[in-house]
């Protein structure tokens, strides 16, 4: 038997879009006599469709879609995920369901038994858990079909398993001889040889070939990177698709071979692609082609606008330049520069006249060499609105530049320089911006030299350096890390070698800028945690770590 | 027995605020000698605690604080909300626990078995649901303990139970001969009476007493009525605790009597209630005392301001008045009269300088009798940098003041009136706007008469009015309800009497507008479905309703 893995990047609720697509990746897997093809996890409606779940109008139209597939497709078996009706009188009403089907029947038909319910993942919120986990006989092998999460229970790999069934142990002991996973899981950095090592783990424990097919593209935060694979029964990959890109591969049963493509070879790669997707498909899925770049002269916004261009094209890319009378004179040159090395449009509207007229009602009494933080924040909202103005003129979407490590700690303006339809390298640490820069001039100099030397600064009073607020960046980026990603508490951070002070400090300016990130435009989520859909935290809370006297004896339970 | 319920308002995170205020209330039960006094769903971190819930060292203080109010509070029983430990290796690692102590050990604990995954409540993200359901005997009753959602399971009221226990009948037949409730059930229009109905049939059908706890306050977004009660046997309500207020009451289940406090008699004096709760709960919850408004001369603003005032009193509420060219002369004199009915400060900053200066470079040829989308939005955004610029001066929290209805269809402007610290009218429809100013002005005229009769207007250009653009409030407000809160399809609006390219005009609009709302200030939920947390749509899709041709043949599940 030939399988096909199709994996596409639909769009959320753009049925015709999504049954256009699929039809043309079936009709090629059939075009080359492949038995069956297999696609992602709710290719149908896209995934993750959100809470338009609870709209009955979508839901329908997204069986009406699998009809339609189920009617035009003949000649090749399908495995296609979807949106079921639970029939059961109580209960969650919806199944997060795959189909096989071929030529106009439904021949078996699952429901994902595990649901993840943590970070960005919500589907205990819109899905009933499956209970059956018995095999299909197709075409001489007992297939054992999974669905994303249902196969992440490898007790050796997770320290706690969310969950109290394994699909994967159920469908072996029915006799499954083949396992296939439809997915759509999502990239972080690491994630990619995460799956790998558990694929091959499972494929080599039961000693069984594994097929994993997934999602690519971007839905809003969350970026799919592909990455579908088969794995023979030692856990060797013996099928690869493309990462970050559509694509259809083979996997034959018979030889235990497949299509192998080439991917990213670092994680800086990985994550630079996954950012040139994400933005490609945020904007082009919101229906814009344009955007609009504020560039100042330092490193967040030429990473910014360097990945647009990879994007968009740099037909669809233009830049402004809002210099004040705290912005240098190396700023001037090395924003034109890097606008001519991408050879995009470049404007500069300097903003001394606006600034002036804010000041007269809001501040008169200012000093020129002493801005506080109310006029320093007029500059960055000034800047925040004309770039908004831009956008309005001319159709742009405004692309914002801050960086994870600035949006920590809240160093960065809210309706300033946060402004914008979709903040490209929000959850990159500052460090993994200078190795994307640096990968991004690898073959030739894209962003000016200088720009990658010159000491961060927001420009907004004179003489002004991130580093006279903040840690160095590597320090702040290993205690965020270990705080925001890896959930350490204080002592284990103190444990590690930081400041106990220090750690304070940047735990208590990650909690007192919350409410900046809550109306922060969605970002890319390249790490384990990003701030925004999958972190949520009330803000109006008042904890403070450690100041909680406890008592000496303990009565509640301890255990765990 | 007398059976004390203490409604107070936790402080998230704040153990040492919430250590104190249950051992207050304690006392004063224990001063009238009580015999048992119930608290609140999770009264110890305070509800809902969110993501802080996954950082070990605040689920450890939580328990340490449970730790010393066992240890501190002696000869009374006390039911107390806590986050405990799961210990199995397997499953969610937390419980959303109740645990019974007195005189330094926890006699019970139960685990809430329903755990409500829907709107903004998110628990299966968080905990593991609780199997037991059994009585537990104290002072010669078998007590059965539910929290919050383990009691909505009632088939008559619920068209579809999302769950497969009922905890209430597993309870009952183990032998309960009373029923408490400790709770964290939320305020929105309608749920007051719906609670009581529910928790009168549970007394009803199993002809037993009823007790319900309820947490009271504001936690962001989210509003705590407080409407504690209890039932006798036959569902009569025999005492009743304050709404929107903390509360300690008593029922005596001897005599079945207890205290009665009176509460809001109309929809809208709740709603109102409501918001100036919550006002005053997130402004200092945040740690601020001082807000400001921007007026226009429009009702939102007034009913906004007025609210203010009453959360926080007058010496803590400003204002700011920012005409343009465009301003009418009657909100000069409407502005000014209705901060001296409120007698609050009142500032004056004309924006035309300002704006002249951003038309010089993004709008050169810009004719001043007909301002486009761009020039429209640059007044609204220089209005929100002031705003900004005045809550940075003077460490104000800034109250955005944009209604639903306005928020629903994207006639407001991101990073302009959509500025705040809080959206204080967020969730009240644009008609329910004039219930609350008419109910403001019962006692005596605050909000100028004026105010109440003109034409709402953004006053962006030249004789603008909100209707130019928008369907009437109460046309407009009855689609949105139907299709936000009540999920209703196309098809089922129509067949309620609206226009279908009125309907398909207006869904549009919601769809097209979700990225400002992603980015809108944290509102108070007052309706059974908000915008924000409890509203989570795609940004990046394309789903538009009866788009999708349906093939004649059904292949697919249909059912339910």
């Amino acid at each position: 038997m030939k399988i096909a893995i199709a994996q596409i990047n639909p769009i959320i609720g753009d049925f015709n879009y999504n049954f256009n697509r699929i039809k043309q990746f079936a009709e090629q897997a059939l075009a080359h006599a492949y038995d069956l093809v297999v696609f992602s996890e709710l290719v149908v409606p896209g995934y993750p469709p959100r809470d338009l779940l609870e709209n009955r109008e979508f839901v329908e139209a997204n069986l009406a879609c699998l009809d339609k597939l189920v009617d035009c497709i003949h000649g090749i078996g399908v495995i296609c995920g979807y949106v079921a009706n639970n029939p059961a009188d109580d209960g969650i009403p919806l199944f997060n369901s795959a189909a096989l089907f071929e030529d106009g029947k439904i021949l078996y038909q699952v429901n994902k038994r595990l649901l993840p319910t943590y970070d960005v993942f919500d589907e205990s919120r819109y899905f009933e858990p499956g209970q059956q986990c018995s095999t299909y006989s197709y075409k001489g092998h007992k297939i054992g079909l999974t669905i994303c999460e249902d196969v992440w229970t490898d007790r050796e790999l997770f320290k706690r398993i969310r969950y109290h069934m394994d699909p994967v142990e159920l469908l072996v002991n029915d006799g499954a001889d083949i396992l296939i996973n439809t997915s759509a899981s999502p990239f972080h950095v690491g994630k990619i040889a995460f799956r790998w090592n558990m694929h091959a783990a499972i494929a080599k424990k039961y000693q069984i070939p594994f097929i994993f097919a997934n999602q690519v593209g971007g839905n809003d935060s969350v970026l799919f990177d592909g990455n579908s694979a088969a794995y023979d029964p030692h856990g060797n990959i013996v099928a690869q698709a493309r990462d970050f890109e559509e694509d259809l591969i083979v996997f034959d049963l018979k030889n235990v071979s497949g299509d192998m493509r080439p991917t990213a070879q670092s994680d800086t790669q990985s994550i630079l692609n996954a950012l040139v997707m994400g933005t490609r498909d945020y904007v082009t899925k919101c229906g814009f082609s344009k955007v609009v770049v504020g560039l100042s002269g330092g490193i967040d916004s030429a990473v910014t606008v360097s990945i647009a261009v990879r994007a968009l094209g740099k037909q669809n890319v233009s830049t402004v330049f809002m210099p004040s009378k705290y912005t240098s004179k190396n700023n001037f040159e090395d924003t034109q520069m890097l606008a001519e090395n991408l050879d995009i449009d470049y404007e500069i509207i300097p903003i001394d006249g606006m600034f002036q007229e804010f000041l007269t009602y809001l501040s008169p009494d200012f000093k020129e060499d002493d801005p506080g933080i109310t006029e320093q924040n007029i500059q960055a909202r000034i800047r925040g609105t004309i770039l908004m103005g831009i956008s309005n003129r001319e159709g742009r979407l405004v692309l914002s530049t801050g960086n994870k490590s600035e949006l920590a700690v809240g160093y960065c303006t809210l309706y300033g320089d946060m402004n914008g339809g979709l903040a490209v390298i929000s959850d990159v640490p500052k460090t993994v911006v200078y190795d994307i820069a640096y990968l991004l001039n690898a073959e030739k100099e894209i962003i000016p030299a200088r720009i990658l030397q010159k000491a961060p600064s927001a420009e907004l009073k004179p003489g002004q350096e991130d580093q006279d607020d903040l840690p160095a960046y590597d320090i702040l980026d290993s205690i965020l890390k270990g705080y925001i990603e890896d959930l350490k508490g204080i002592d284990e951070l103190v444990a590690m070698g930081f400041e106990r002070k220090l750690v304070e400090d940047i735990i208590s300016r990650i909690h007192r800028n919350e409410h900046k990130r809550h109306q922060a435009a969605p970002g890319l989520k390249v790490t384990s945690k990003a701030f925004g859909y999958g972190r949520r935290y009330p803000l109006a809370q008042r904890y403070v770590p450690n100041s909680f006297a406890a008592p000496n004896q303990k009565k509640s339970d301890k255990s765990a």
